[in-house]
C-alpha cells in the first residue's frame, strides 16, 4: 500500500467529471459504462429531459442536480451549470454531467469542457444512443442504404440566430436522409425549404416522438402532408424528424389503435 | 394460466430474430438492451469485426455463427447470410443478428430484414454505438457545435460501383464536420476531392482507429498532410475519419509516448 496523498493531492486526483450520454429514454438503451457511472456517481448535474427510470438508476444518496436545458419552465443558463460542474468537481467528489441522448450531439459539450479545463480538471465523454438512432430503429429503417444514400446528416433546423440554413439543394434531392433534431417547431420552415429546392411533394417524411419510451408515437406524413399532420397529432414530447424515410408497414402496424 | 399452444404456434411464436448494434468493441459500451440480449440468445450470427470480449458475453452453450462480413479473409455472401438467418429463426429459437456499431449505420440491415419478412419472420433492431459516437468521444469534441456546425454528416468513401461521390463544394466548406466511415482506402480521393472544392490544406483530418479498444490510436493530421501522415501510421484496424475536427489538445497528452 502506498502512502496515504496530502489532502491537497487528494483533491487534485478527484477533479474530474464525465459527461455521460442518457440514451433516449428507455433505460435499456444506456450503456453498460454509463449505468455503471451512475452508480458511482456522488453527484448527477442532470438535464430536464432526462427520463425518470434513468434517474432512478442512480446510487442511493447521490446528489441529484437537475439543470433544466432544453426543457420546459426555468432552467439555468450556461454560465451557471458551468459553475455548478466547477464547484462540485472541486470538491473532489465523483460528478457525472448527464445529458440526453449522446454528450456530442447537439448536446452543447465544448461550452462546458472549456469550463472545466482552465481550472484543471479533467474530464471524460462516455457515449450514448442518440436520438436518431433510436429513432430509426422504431422505423425499421436504416440511416444508411446501399443504392440509396451513402450519407446521412443530422441536422437541427434552428441555430441561435433563429432558422438555421442549409444546402438545401442537395437534402431535396431523391435518395437523401437527414435527421432534424428538435425539428416539430421548424417544421414549416423545413417544408417551404425543401419544396423551393425542388424537393418532391410525395418526399417521406417520418417523425418518432418520445423514441423509445413507453408513450413512443410514429407519424408518417410526407412533405406536401407535413404541417397539416403535425398539427392533427398534436406532439408534446421530444420529437425527431426524418426527411427521406417513411416507416416500415410492420411498424405502422405495431402502432395501429393509436389515434393520430 | 393459459393453455400451451400447439407446436405448430410454439414455432411460430418463435420466429423472430434481434438485429443487435454491437457498439465500437469496448464491451462496456454494449447498451444493456443489448447485452441482455446476448445473454439470452440460443444463436449468435456475428460479423466478423466484432470483438472477442463481446462474444465472451453471448450464453455459455449458444451456437456462435461467423459470417465474416466487412472482414478478412473468407466471409460469406448476403445471400447465404440471409439463408442462415431465416434458417436458424425458422427452429423457434432465438437469434441473435450481432452486428458490429449501430446496424443501421452502414450495417446492410435492410437486406436482411428484407430476408424475413417474406417467411413471416418477426424483427426488432436494438440500437448499438456507432463508430463515429466514440471516435469523437475519444477524441474529446463533439459532432456538433453551436457557432460552427448545425449538420453532421456522416458518409462512406465508397460504394457499390467504386468511390463514392457527395457534395464536396459543400463539405469544403470551413466548420463543415463529416464522420467518413472505412475511409482509410478511400483517403487519397478524399484529400483529392476535398483540395479540388476549395478546402483550405489546413483543414484539420483527424483519424481513430480501434476507438474504444485498448489498442486505439489517433492521429492528428491535415487535408495537406493526410496522406503522408496514414502511410507513417500504418493502419491495420478498422478506422474511422474526420474531416473537419482536429483532437483536442488533452486527447494527444493521452496517447503520448505512442510512436506515430
Amino acid at each position: 500500500m502506498s502512502k496515504l496523498p496530502s489532502d491537497q493531492n487528494q483533491t487534485a486526483i478527484g477533479r474530474h467529471v464525465a459527461f455521460v450520454g442518457a440514451g433516449p429514454g428507455d433505460p435499456e438503451l444506456l450503456t453498460r459504462k454509463a449505468h455503471n457511472a451512475l452508480l458511482a456517481a456522488d453527484v448527477v448535474i442532470y438535464d430536464r429531459l432526462v427520463s425518470r427510470p434513468i434517474l432512478d438508476l442512480c446510487r442511493a444518496g447521490a446528489i441529484m442536480v437537475p439543470v433544466g436545458k432544453e426543457g420546459f419552465g426555468p432552467s439555468k443558463s450556461q454560465q451557471e451549470i458551468n459553475a455548478l460542474l466547477v464547484a462540485h468537481a472541486q470538491n473532489g467528489v465523483c460528478v457525472v454531467r448527464l445529458k440526453g441522448g449522446d454528450p456530442t450531439v447537439f448536446g452543447r459539450l465544448d461550452e462546458e469542457i472549456d469550463a472545466l479545463e482552465p481550472e484543471g480538471i479533467t474530464w471524460d465523454i462516455v457515449p450514448g444512443i442518440t436520438a436518431a438512432s433510436a429513432s430509426v430503429a422504431a422505423i425499421g429503417q436504416s440511416l444508411t442504404k446501399r443504392g440509396r444514400n451513402q450519407a446521412v446528416r443530422y441536422m437541427t433546423a434552428h441555430d441561435m440566430q433563429g432558422f438555421a440554413e442549409h444546402d438545401w439543394h442537395t437534402l431535396a434531392r431523391e435518395g437523401e436522409v437527414a435527421a432534424v433534431y428538435m425539428g416539430k417547431r421548424a417544421a414549416r420552415f423545413v417544408q417551404g425549404r425543401m419544396l423551393m429546392h425542388g424537393a418532391s411533394p410525395a418526399t417521406p417524411v417520418s417523425i418518432v416522438e418520445n423514441a423509445s419510451r413507453p408513450d413512443q408515437r410514429i407519424i408518417s406524413s410526407t412533405l406536401a402532408r407535413l404541417e397539416a399532420d403535425l398539427a392533427k397529432a398534436g406532439l408534446s414530447g421530444p420529437a425527431l424528424m426524418f426527411l427521406g424515410l417513411a416507416p416500415r408497414a410492420a411498424q405502422m402496424e405495431l402502432q395501429e389503435g393509436i389515434a393520430l
